[in-house]
């Protein structure tokens, strides 16, 4: 099956917003084998949307349609597709409970113009939103499918995986993707690529492999298409285990895994608590950590020491151990992880201290200095990083280094 | 005049890469008054991007298109639109020094492939790209421009900016543009409407309005079109006073301006010091606060109390106190706020206490209940919130809620 994107808003046009929709649409359709042949952004007009409506109804199979869903006038994504199908409006009672149960967990009654919302196209299935006020809408017209989604990415994400995927999933069972994502962190690209030359080569016809750099991550996909799933999942299965090989532990997880998540399941697995005193990285380490729901089983506290005095009043670092090797030192880092240990009661305890920029930096100390230590309830151990001049990369790449010393650690003990 | 921008790459259609090049190419058209009427992508495939042309042809004026200029076999712009607009293909001395210096400048030879990207169509304009060994290309054509770069982001921008905005600046005097956006908070996007429903109706017909929601953010979008570049200010200014009168403080910025930002500023303009109690947030608001470059001026650090034990241990708040209202009360952010407040010796103190969620609600403190507390130099008082369900968005939308409540403490003082 063939489909297209169509993404609708001037916000795009403009360039106000990035299209993070399409992308995920696309990844999503990817994944189970439906090909998208284009994506298309039109501006919030009727006769635009209509026309590429018609245009792509030619062409492909599926059309997702997102944005142009909202309570405010310049929405008319709604109205142009009923005219398109011709339907007419008519009060949803499932939408409508959906919206005043939002409006209620939010102490409010429906305005009006959110009671619009739970008009819709009589003869479409009617994707209930609980993310958010506007329904999705799917349409068989002629053979051929469109959805309409919210432009809203959290809505769009929902409907999409809760809704149309599954829905879709069903309908295309004779091509089969099986795929894994591996993630990455401690090796440049340029070193991983020299390491998988000769792996790579021995692939078969059937397999894609890509690399996917991110700040402080690599991530490589590694795909086989045919129309065997049994032997296309072994053959994923032999080439993991020689990849895995290759890569040791660069490799820290699969698929969605974060190294937040899998340092949090490390640490919930041996029952082992934490805490972090960060200096560079100004509390996003604290704040991947806390992203993982169930995080307090494990996580109880951080001390952001921006300033070298809560560096010595709370921490309790020694201030003349600051005074002689500055507080970007290796010195400095071990005497926060221990002070960060000892005054959260933890078992393992992470610190860090760097010169994140634009600014700051020295000749011996360059922008990008950061020195990372890992308290473990034996141990305590200091690194030295030199990442880059970008400030917001510096502190992303920071603190994923120190989660992955903090893995490290726990899968040596 | 009206352009569309036309993305070439199978790794755009299969959500391997977000499309940010389309984004920053839309932003610099609006910039200079190119109104962008549509953004297509399309495959490496040369019956596909001729079509796509022929298309867009006969809507717009200018065609950007980016990708397909490497030197691997799948690149195959620069065929097809020699062939399109019946040129043939000429060695470029120009084109070929450059690519000759790129190589020399990493100690190589020119390869032969590489030497066949200055193999370039007879009749158009070479753009010389000294970040790249692919050549942008301009093409007149029947009184329309067709614009062709390469998709590498950083060679794209460069070309953008040194060679196609100045060439399109010098053909487009007759349509200004002007624009601003304001960032609210604190009033949901149905209300904001309903409060500008009378000031919409009376905006002139040439103005552009537009609501953009985000978790805890509605942007608002102002724009005018039309010749007279002066007359347009000056009634972008009267419809932004109108505006200022109509939602007061809860408009907190502009433009690119992010609310961290502005309670950054605020405290460096009042010679303040700033430090911060999270719990439910778990570092997310000193991650924002530190991502600004510079606010080593006013932040002096954070204690990130996750478990009640160090909400007690070191922020001195009374066990009886937590024990009595529990660890998310009005009681508790007070004592929060004035522990950190004590222990970083600040001028200003945030505490925030909550349920994140998905677990941990009760009937009477569901998931997105959330007390924030603001102290100043005088004064110490909490407010409770209710967020929804969503774990990253209650994290999100309670760091702006805090971060404005600072806001308004300091534009009060």
């Amino acid at each position: 099956m063939k489909a297209t994107i169509l993404n609708i808003g001037d916000e795009l046009l403009s360039g106000l917003i990035v299209n993070t929709n399409a992308t995920f649409i696309a990844q999503q359709l990817d994944l189970i084998g439906v090909k998208v042949i284009r994506i298309d952004t039109v501006s919030d007009n009727g006769v635009e949307i209509s026309n590429a409506v018609d245009q792509h109804l030619t062409q492909c199979d599926i059309i997702i349609i997102t944005g142009g869903l909202g309570p405010t006038n310049d929405d008319i994504t709604k109205y142009t597709l009923a005219n398109k199908f011709g339907m007419s409006l008519q009060f949803n009672e499932l939408a409508y409970i959906n919206i005043e149960n939002l409006f209620k967990n939010r102490g409010l009654g429906v305005t009006e113009t959110n009671r619009l919302q739970a008009m819709l196209p009589d003869k479409c299935t009617v994707l209930i939103n609980t993310q958010g006020t506007a329904p999705g809408m799917w349409f068989d017209y002629q053979d051929k499918i469109i959805v309409s989604l919210p432009g809203v990415p959290f809505e769009m994400k929902y409907l999409m995986e809760n809704e149309v995927l599954p829905r879709l999933k069903s309908k295309c069972t004779d091509l089969f993707i099986v795929r894994k994502l591996f993630h990455t962190t401690g090796v440049a690209e340029s070193h991983l690529q020299d390491m998988l030359i000769e792996w790579e080569r021995n692939l078969p016809s059937y397999s894609q492999f890509a690399y996917l750099p991110e700040p402080g991550i690599v991530k490589l996909r590694l795909s086989f298409s045919g129309n065997n799933e049994k032997s296309l999942n072994d053959e994923l299965n032999t080439q993991e285990q020689k990849l895995r090989e290759i890569l040791g532990n660069s490799i820290f997880g699969i698929n969605s895994e974060t190294i937040e998540e899998i340092v949090g399941n490390l640490l919930n697995q041996k029952k082992q608590t934490l805490s972090i005193a960060e200096s560079c990285t100004g509390g996003y380490i604290s704040h991947l950590i806390t992203s993982i729901s169930g995080s307090s089983q494990y996580f109880k506290g951080s001390v952001i020491s921006y300033s070298n005095k809560i560096k010595s009043d709370v921490l309790e670092v020694d201030e003349n151990i600051i005074n002689k090797y500055g507080a970007v030192s290796k010195e400095v880092v071990i005497e926060m992880a221990r002070g960060v240990q000892q005054l959260c009661k933890t078992d393992y305890a992470i610190s860090i201290s760097g010169i994140a920029g634009p600014d700051g930096g020295t000749k011996d100390k360059p922008v990008g200095t950061v020195w990372i230590s890992i308290a473990t309830p034996n141990t305590i151990e200091a690194k030295h990083f030199l990442f880059g001049d970008n400030r917001q990369r510096n502190i992303r790449r920071a603190a994923i280094a120190a989660l992955n010393e903090l893995r490290k650690e726990l899968l040596n003990k």
